[in-house]
């Protein structure tokens, strides 16, 4: 099934705001087949809304829209889909039922604005929210569906799978079989790794397709598959993805769509190794990713951030001369970071980052982007120095994946 | 002037990658006074690409795209627009000696597939792209324009501020002014916000609009101001800033689109102060936003993220007979690791955290959620815990924002 989304709300035309929703709904509905068209973003202006809802219907039988749901006044998705299918506004007893018990929930007060969040088109059908108190609506003309959402990123993807997808499977049963397959691949640019893949691409049958989505260093190599039968698709991805394990051996850092942060982790679970992070550029932000992903606390002993030279002296044992000889970002203090911090915090590795973030603080000798970056596994340390472009979020990130990734390696050649 | 925006890529439609380049453009066009009428994102798909084509220079006269331009065969954005614009694809030898400038910079070989982003449709101009190999480029059809850009965003965004603004500028004068004020709301939730606005709203003059973003315990309130004459607009803006600091007071934290750790890092800053975080459920990514402000390490002088209970108590002076009689999840954990990391680090404020951010670890005590934060500023140590709903990420970002607004509370009570 092809699907349409309209996300609604000038926050996100201006920038404030990015949307997330969308891309959540297309990993949510992927596994049953379904396809988004397009995804639109517009104003919360009536005409807008309008104009792409017919858009929307006029290439797909379903339409998602999230966002303009909100209790103030800028907020007018509610009105204008009654507009546009019709009837009139009412006050609906059993969402006013269900506002008052959110909000007891949340241990607030019932106010004029909440409570006006029971107003409701006439001409839709009610999806209680039962995590917040803008309702869900349901609107069909012409055998074709829109379901209205608020934006709100938890309370939409809390009702989507509670009763949005299972109401919209059972209204719409299809056909067609979407499967994907991921692989990360590293230590390779874009262009060379597509010539590589150039016969294999060619070879492919109608029914899958190759995309290329390169990262800060690490490409991921995405299969998309379409086909009627669900088991002719399975082999068909599964006899492609053991070719391109053929072709391209261990640039393949793992099969699926992991974050490095999680392979780092695995190959740690896997060895029985723990580890920590000493960063400096990075501030922890090194430690931040790979604490996102659940389980980590089994490898990851801890970190030292030490954005003054102090702490990098004090507890991690860099040698004050090394820092007035080399300075702070040099092979010699990153070595040390990665020696002192094991011997801290009592683990098995680490790494480590010190290097010129910006837009300030750069050097003709160390300009802004340059980044010293070591890794210790046991008793080998290995180090590197990059220098990244952009501003100071990019190189953050970049340090942060090449950092893991020099981690990796290193746990990967033993 | 209004502009439309398409955004191409499969990688969208299917929630693999999340597109931030229409929020950068808008954010970076605004205080020229130009409009993002919609943004919609689409396939690799000719037909969804020609579609989105009409229906956007139906209603602006100038498009703006992003993506599918890099040198493998998923990208057909080229070949689309050659034939939405008529012309042939020709070898442009100026483009290719751009394209080898940035492969011989990045000291890689040029290969075949390199080489030929410089195959571009006859009826465009071409943009020299100064840091990537995918020309940027410029069609013009009955008066109206559309730029094809890559999806890379520093790509994007070098060329979009060198060229393709002062460019645009140029073709379309315009006479209306456009700006955005923002204000940052702490200590109140949304619907009792918009109540205590309410006559403040209904007062504003047409020209001036308010938009309520609310997101994880921070309510950005922002003006958004639209009007022939700049000095009228600003004064009218300046006008309702007034208006609102005397209607919320001290509800209001700052003026402007600030992030937390900025208005956090500016009141260490006028106070002369420094701080370190001390973290375990947010492992690291309180240090991570605060030293994503350029400038911090004035006032921030290192973190350690405590993952594994021996680095609590080794490093940071919990006693393990605390930590056996209230667990790990607890007031006095907390409030001995804001102590113990101002005691290690050398500094005069810290925060922490302690809790279980799930998707595992919780109990019947201490369910999924629950969080302990402490801040301590000089003397004063204060404490709350909270329970968060949402996913592993949610919680770690709402347990971030909600401990440095306890230690940013606690320096404004001085």
């Amino acid at each position: 099934m092809k699907y349409s989304v309209i996300v609604i709300g000038d926050e996100l035309l201006i920038g404030q705001v990015t949307d997330t929703n969308s891309g959540w709904i297309a990993r949510e509905v992927s596994p049953l087949g379904w396809e988004a068209s397009s995804v639109k973003v517009v104003a919360d202006d009536a005409g807008e809304i309008k104009l792409a809802m017919d858009q929307a219907f006029a290439v797909t039988d379903v339409v998602l829209m999230t966002g303009g749901l909100g209790p103030t006044k800028d907020d007018i998705t509610k009105a204008t889909l009654c507009e546009y299918f019709g009837g009139e506004m009412i006050y609906d007893e059993v969402t006013a039922q269900n506002v008052l018990e959110v909000v007891n929930r949340r241990g607030i007060k019932l106010n004029e604005y909440t409570r006006m969040q029971a107003m409701v088109p006439s001409s839709c059908r009610v999806i209680q929210n039962e995590v917040g108190t803008a309702p869900f609506m349901w609107f069909e003309r012409d055998g074709k569906v829109a379901v209205s959402m608020p934006g709100v990123p938890h309370e939409m993807r809390t009702m989507m799978q509670r009763e949005v997808i299972p109401q919209l499977s059972r209204r719409f049963p299809d056909g067609m079989h979407v499967e994907h397959r991921t692989l990360m691949v590293s230590g390779i640019i874009e262009s060379a790794l597509a010539m590589k893949l150039d016969d294999f691409e060619n070879s492919l049958p109608e029914s899958l397709h190759l995309a290329y989505l390169p990262n800060e260093g690490i490409i991921r190599l995405r299969l998309d598959g379409r086909h009627s039968d669900a088991v002719v698709l399975k082999n068909q991805l599964d006899k492609a993805v053991a070719q391109l394990h053929a072709l391209l051996g261990n640039l393949i850092m793992c099969d699926g769509d992991v974050p490095l942060a999680a392979i780092l982790g695995n190959e740690l679970r896997k060895q029985g190794l723990t580890m920590a992070s000493a960063e400096s550029c990075t501030g922890g932000n090194i430690a931040h990713e790979i604490t996102r992903i659940a389980g980590s606390s089994e490898y990851f002993t801890g970190s030292v951030t030490c954005y003054d030279t102090k702490v990098k002296i004090n507890q991690l044992g860099v040698p004050q001369e090394v820092v007035d000889e080399y300075t702070v970002v040099s092979q010699p203090v990153v070595e040390q970071m990665v020696q002192g911090v094991c011997d801290l915090l009592g683990c098995d590795c680490s790494v480590a980052t010190s290097g010129v973030a910006g837009p300030g603080g750069g050097t003709e000798e160390t300009p802004v982007g340059t980044v010293w970056m070591a890794a210790k596994a046991g008793n080998r340390v290995v180090s590197q120095v990059k220098r990244f472009p952009g501003d100071r979020d990019r190189v953050i990130n970049r340090a942060t994946t090449e950092a893991m990734l020099l981690l990796l390696n290193l746990l990967q050649e033993e």
